[in-house]
């Protein structure tokens, strides 16, 4: 673990080994592209030098998609970059240090810009928990689920940053009579998901191989994928989830460089059937990133994202191997993350079973979210107490419904 | 109906009746906002004045989705003002004169920038087909359908336009003995829809009433969404349509705005039961637009929008009564428009009952696409041989698999 001269911001998870990207707006300026370090951001546009180094206006802002689309071989030369201005007893120290503003200073804005938004289904334990709860009479897993990595099309334009606050939905809720009422959600409900983002795209009609991943994946952030379960429940059949979905997604305000997390890349699970080739990796995939969920200050679930049964690679070439095309800054979310006992589950469906067991939040009982509520998904690799790297937070506060 | 200078722009429904909005390269520039009249694009950014009543850079391309953006006080004051510089006898013929092109010595670029898309499945003879195609033992529709306008995200990257060759795409393949196999589709199909595409959008949290439609919707195009019916049917339990559908979705280069298709708004069907009150009408929205699918150069399917069961108003404001918010360009497409009897669906799926019965396509048997078939979409409103308005058609020619 290298140290920075950036003070306290060493054992934080993040210092020099994490570096995450975020777009900041400082001084009632647009948002530019920033790097996290401890609780200050570095304007990048403010390092002198560094635009030269990258595409025309990459720096500018208001996202990230320039960095992104600039390539591998740009991203690590900046990081290296980076790396050697803010190391422990860097001669050039002067020259980040007139471009760091402390993060309370800042605003943070979405990072990215979405063009489309994927998400999977990609952790078993979730996809079975769901199926014995919305259908408890059937097998709970589809016959495809373990051949491919389901997903679907989420709405681009209510994906959020981290602390936005969420209003309940309205809409068409079931009754048990048949016809639907109309209202604010009941059963508003988290997922607990990790997002990957693209960096340069690919065109139309030439697929991603799943080796190619590097060239591909820019980062990852953490992904809160806030859902009604009445509006979900009612509508999803036969075209998959809509309006129970599409209020609001939250993701963190940094991307955290899949460069950075090489050292956490863990043997995944064994699938069984073994997968078709394209799906077939070469490499460990699976990533060691220890997960929580607090609701109302009490963390009432804990899990890790190396359970998942479908790796990021697998689910980015899938997801082009018909040739859809791909463009900087998209988002593909893994789905809910859920491990196999119940304090490790990502949802309040899953943790509160339906919503027939209430869950202890701190001395509250809730089975589904409540106005008022405020969660917080939280990652990190290595130690809890001296984490080598740590995710940006994904904190939302529910509204009431308008 | 009023007549224009161009020559032999009157009566092929690009005529002062239409005025529909494309986005067109020209000289090898990059692509600018236009207009169509006859066969002949008026480059907007070339006439003298005319960007003066618009906000800054709205018509510097790329796209139409700053003139969008714009809003209808801004839409009316355009369409009034290319109506006057392009009817007979005005006395400002020389200032359209000067920006008006051969399409021939165009090319149509997407016309908008799809900032999200979203497929709804509005026709109930298109939804009873596929249910009675691919539940043969089940109620052909859910519960929900008849309550709300089922509908699903698409894939925003791979909307492309008229003209764009579509490649035939791999993937799994559902066989008898329950796994998969891997290869290019064997049931490449095309969907008859109808799109809208929206106006100056609505922030997070803000439903769009159904009342408030023309304040939404600048116009309409015609779209064909390119669907692999093996793949789909593999992939779509339970989140829905993914890979067979993202692809490719075709969409007509020129956008016919809503204003030119208020003559042409008829009663809609009856909807049994009345729906909930966000989803009723004070006014008809039914669409008066004849269709028509040429395959191989035979016409083999005609059928109306006006059989639609959900309309447009109904579309825009279930889309967003959660909330969920809508951006300049935006694409909302009907779903497969099919009429009651086999000549009037909107499908190869139903127009052959899943394959059962080939089609006779000028003299070519098809059930299912074959690589170098040409498919063709149009549409007009008025009499076929002297139409009022004319659609821009959406053509694509399906390439071998790679």
């Amino acid at each position: 673990m290298s140290e920075t001269w950036v003070p306290g911001a060493d054992g934080t998870g993040f210092g020099l080994d994490n570096l995450p990207y975020g777009a900041v707006s400082h001084d009632g300026r647009p948002p530019r592209p920033a790097v996290r370090i401890g609780d200050r951001a570095l304007i990048l546009g403010e390092v002198p030098g560094l635009s030269a180094q990258l595409p025309a206006g990459a720096l500018d802002g208001p996202t990230l998609d320039p960095i992104l689309a600039a390539g591998r071989p740009a991203w690590r030369a900046l990081r290296a970059r980076l790396t050697e201005l803010l190391r422990a007893e860097s001669p050039e120290r002067d020259k980040a240090e007139r471009a760091l503003v402390p993060l309370a200073e800042t605003e943070a804005r979405l990072p990215i810009g979405v063009p489309d938004y994927v998400d999977f289904y990609s952790s078993i334990e979730h996809a079975s928990n769901v199926g014995r709860i919305f259908r408890p009479d059937a097998e709970p897993l589809m016959p495809n689920w373990r051949h491919l990595p389901v997903g679907y099309h989420g709405r681009s334009s209510s994906v959020i940053v981290s602390g936005t606050p969420v209003r309940r939905p309205h809409g068409q809720l079931p009754t048990s009579d048949g016809a639907p009422t109309y209202g604010p959600t009941k059963r508003l409900d988290i997922e607990l998901e990790l997002g990957f983002v693209t960096g340069p795209g690919r065109p139309l009609g030439e697929p991603i191989p799943a080796s190619a991943v590097r060239e591909h994946i820019f980062g990852f952030v953490l992904v809160n994928d806030w859902s009604a379960r009445d509006i979900q429940r009612w509508e999803y059949q036969p075209l998959g989830p809509f309006l129970g979905k599409s209020f609001a997604t939250s993701i963190s305000a940094w991307v955290t460089p899949l460069e950075a997390l090489e050292p956490f890349r863990v043997a995944p699970r064994p699938q069984d059937p073994e997968p078709l080739p394209y799906l077939r990796l070469e490499e460990d995939w699976a990533l060691d990133i220890e997960l929580e969920i607090e609701l109302c200050g009490a963390v009432v679930s804990r899990t890790n994202a190396r359970g998942l049964y479908w790796t990021a690679p697998q689910q980015l070439a899938h997801a082009t191997v018909n040739g859809a095309n791909v463009r900087p800054g998209d988002l593909y979310a893994s789905g809910t993350i859920s491990g196999p006992e119940p304090g490790t589950y990502g949802s309040l469906l899953e943790l509160t079973w339906g919503g027939r067991d209430a869950l202890d939040a701190g001395g509250a009982a809730r089975t589904f979210l409540e106005d008022g509520d405020e969660v917080v998904l939280r990652g990190w690799c290595g130690e809890r107490e001296r984490p080598t790297i740590t995710f940006g937070e994904v904190r939302g506060a529910i509204l009431p419904a308008a």
